[in-house]
C-alpha cells in the first residue's frame, strides 16, 4: 500500500484564526492576521503564560469565526515547543472538548491537520480544531540562552515567531479541501548546530517532497505554491538544491513561511522559525489568498527539528521531519 | 455527533512486544514480557540512550513477531516522557517508516492506538505501529531530583516503570479488535503535589469512563476488565469513588496497570507509573490473557499527568487526561 493518505471526502478548512506579536504584526503579513498583541507578556506574569493565552485566544477566535460553539468541536489537536507541550495541554484545560496532544516540533501544524483531516474524512467526529503556537522568549530560554544574558546571535540563526494559528476542519461543501497527505520520516544529515535549524530540517523536507511526488505521480508544476514551514532563507536554498538532486525542480513555486513573515531586517538573519511560524503564515495570508483563488492548489510542508536541550548536551545531531498536506480550492 | 469514535472495520492488534528492566521483570508480569534487561544502562552511556535502545528493541520485536518487514509498516506512532519526546523521535530515526509524534504523558499508548486504529480502519495505511516507553532514571532526574541526591520518596509516590511496549494494528481477520474509542478531555482538580500522580489523574479517568458509558450506552458489566494506566493503588481507590458518584460501579472489574506490575514491596509505595507502565502491562499480560480468551472484552484507559518541571515551578496544578480504547476478541 502506498504511503499517500488520500482523503476521499475532501474535508474542508471551514475557518482559520491567527494572533501574533508586535514584531510579526509589523512584518509582511500584519494585515492578514486577526490580532496583533503589542505586549509580549500579553498581560500575564510570564512568557509561558503569555504563549498559552495567545493560543487560547486563537482557539476562541477560530470557533467564533466558523459560527460554531464549543460543543461543536469534536477534538482539539495540537502541540508546541515547550517541554511536555504545556502551552497546548494547559490551553485545552480551559475548554470542554477532547484533546489530542501531538509533537513534531515546528511541523506540529502539519501533523495536527493530517490527523484532523483523518477524523473528519472518515466521519469519526464532526470537526477537528488544529492549533499551535510559539513565543520567541519562551523558546530562547528553553532551547538556547536566557534573554537576560544578551548572547550574540550567529548569522545562520532564525527568529522564533511569537504567534499562534488555528484552523477548523470539517466535512462541508465550501472551503479549502484537504485532498491528500504524506507523513514524514525522521531524517538526520548530522547537523549539530542548534542555531542552524534550516540546514537540519531541509533534508527532511526534501525527502518528504520527493516521496510525495513519487507516490502521488504529481509534479511541482501541479502546484501554485510549495510552502515549507520554517527553513528560513538559508534552509530554503538548501532545500531547492536537495530537491533538484532528486530530479524535481521547485525553484519557481517554492517559498518558505520563515522567509515571508518578517520584513528583511538584519536581526532576524535567516527569517522566522517556530511552531507558530507556519501556523500564522498558513492560517492568515496563505488561507486568504486561497479563498480569493489567487492560489488554487498548494502543498503545505511544515518542517520540524526534533532536538531537545538534553539531546544536544549528550552530543546528538538534529533530526528533522516534514509532513506534506495537499490543499486545493 | 457523538464523542464516541466507532471503528466500523474493527482493526486488529496483530502483534505486541515488550521489554522491561530487572525490577519490572521480577514483578508479577515477568513471565509475560519478551525481554528483561538486567543492566539499567542497556550497555549505553546514559539512561536516556538506554531508554531509546529499549524502545528500538521493542519496535524491532513487534515487527518480527508479526512476520512483517520494515516496508510493511505504514507509520510509527509514539511519544514518551522526555522533553521533546526524544526517545521516540530518535528511535524513529533508525527506521525507514514515517513517524507521528504524540504526547499525552502516560496516556500516550492510548492516544497512539486510537490514531493507529483510525489509520487502519479507514484503509488509509496498511498498518500502524504504536510504541511508547519510560525509564525510572530518566524520569526521576527530569521531573523530580537527581538520583545521586538520594531524596526520600513520600508515601503517595509511584515508581516509574523502566520498560517499553508496542503493538501493531492492521485490518486482519484474526486478533484482538479495537472496536471504539473516546478521546479524553483535560481535567484538573487542582492537585499540586508532583509526587501524587494518582490523585491528579483519577478525575480525568473517571470523567472519560463516565463519558464512555453515557455516549456508548454500555455499562461496567459489559466488560471483563476496566484497565486504567498508572493511577497506582491510591489513585485507583480515588477513581472507584469518583466513578461511583457518577452512578456507575466499577469496583468488581477495575484494576490499574500500576497495581499489577510490581510485587507488593515497600519502596514502590503506590505501584508503577510512567508511559511504559500501561504499555508493558497491556502488551504483555493483558494481551496474552485476551488471546487466551480469559478476558474477552476490556476497556483500556491509559492515564496521563500533563505537568512539566516548568509548569510546577510556575505554580500550576497538574491536569490529567485519559483516553478510552474498547477492545474485544
Amino acid at each position: 500500500m502506498s504511503r499517500l493518505i488520500v482523503f476521499k471526502n475532501k474535508p474542508k478548512i471551514i475557518s482559520t484564526a491567527t494572533v501574533c506579536g508586535k514584531k510579526e504584526g509589523s512584518g509582511n503579513l500584519g494585515n492578514y492576521v486577526d490580532e496583533i498583541v503589542a505586549d509580549e507578556y500579553f498581560g500575564e506574569e510570564s512568557f509561558e503564560f503569555a504563549e498559552r493565552k495567545m493560543l487560547q485566544s486563537t482557539i476562541k477566535k477560530v470557533i467564533e469565526k466558523a459560527g460554531y460553539k464549543e460543543d461543536d468541536i469534536g477534538v482539539y489537536i495540537g502541540g508546541d515547543l515547550l517541554d511536555q507541550i504545556i502551552s497546548s495541554s494547559f490551553a485545552a484545560r480551559e475548554f470542554a472538548f477532547p484533546f489530542l496532544g501531538v509533537y513534531t516540533a515546528c511541523s506540529t501544524m502539519g501533523e495536527s491537520m493530517l490527523i484532523g483531516a483523518l477524523l473528519a474524512d472518515g466521519g469519526y467526529l464532526k470537526s477537528a480544531l488544529c492549533a499551535t503556537c510559539s513565543h520567541f522568549s519562551t523558546a530562547e530560554r528553553q532551547y538556547r540562552f536566557p534573554l537576560e544574558q544578551g548572547t550574540t546571535r550567529p548569522a545562520q540563526s532564525q527568529w522564533t515567531v511569537t504567534g499562534a494559528g488555528a484552523n477548523l476542519i470539517s466535512l462541508a461543501n465550501e472551503g479549502i479541501s484537504i485532498t491528500s497527505a504524506l507523513i514524514g520520516k525522521v531524517v538526520d544529515y548530522g547537523v549539530t548546530d542548534a542555531n542552524n535549524m534550516g540546514a537540519a530540517m531541509a533534508p527532511a523536507a526534501a525527502d518528504s517532497i520527493r516521496d510525495f511526488f513519487v507516490v502521488s505521480g504529481k509534479t511541482p508544476d501541479d502546484y501554485d505554491l510549495i510552502l515549507t514551514g520554517d527553513l528560513g532563507t538559508l534552509g530554503s536554498r538548501i532545500l531547492k538544491d536537495l530537491v533538484k538532486k532528486t530530479g524535481f525542480n521547485i525553484d519557481n513555486n517554492h517559498v518558505d513561511c520563515g522567509e515571508l513573515i518578517y520584513n528583511i531586517m538584519e536581526d532576524e538573519y535567516q527569517g522566522g522559525s517556530g511552531a507558530g511560524c507556519s501556523a500564522v503564515v498558513f492560517n492568515s495570508y496563505v488561507y486568504q489568498m486561497m479563498m480569493a483563488k489567487k492560489y488554487r492548489k498548494i502543498l503545505f510542508v511544515p518542517t520540524g527539528a526534533l532536538l531537545s536541550t538534553l539531546s544536544t548536551q549528550q552530543g546528538e545531531s538534529i533530526p528533522g521531519i516534514a509532513n506534506v498536506i495537499e490543499l486545493q480550492i
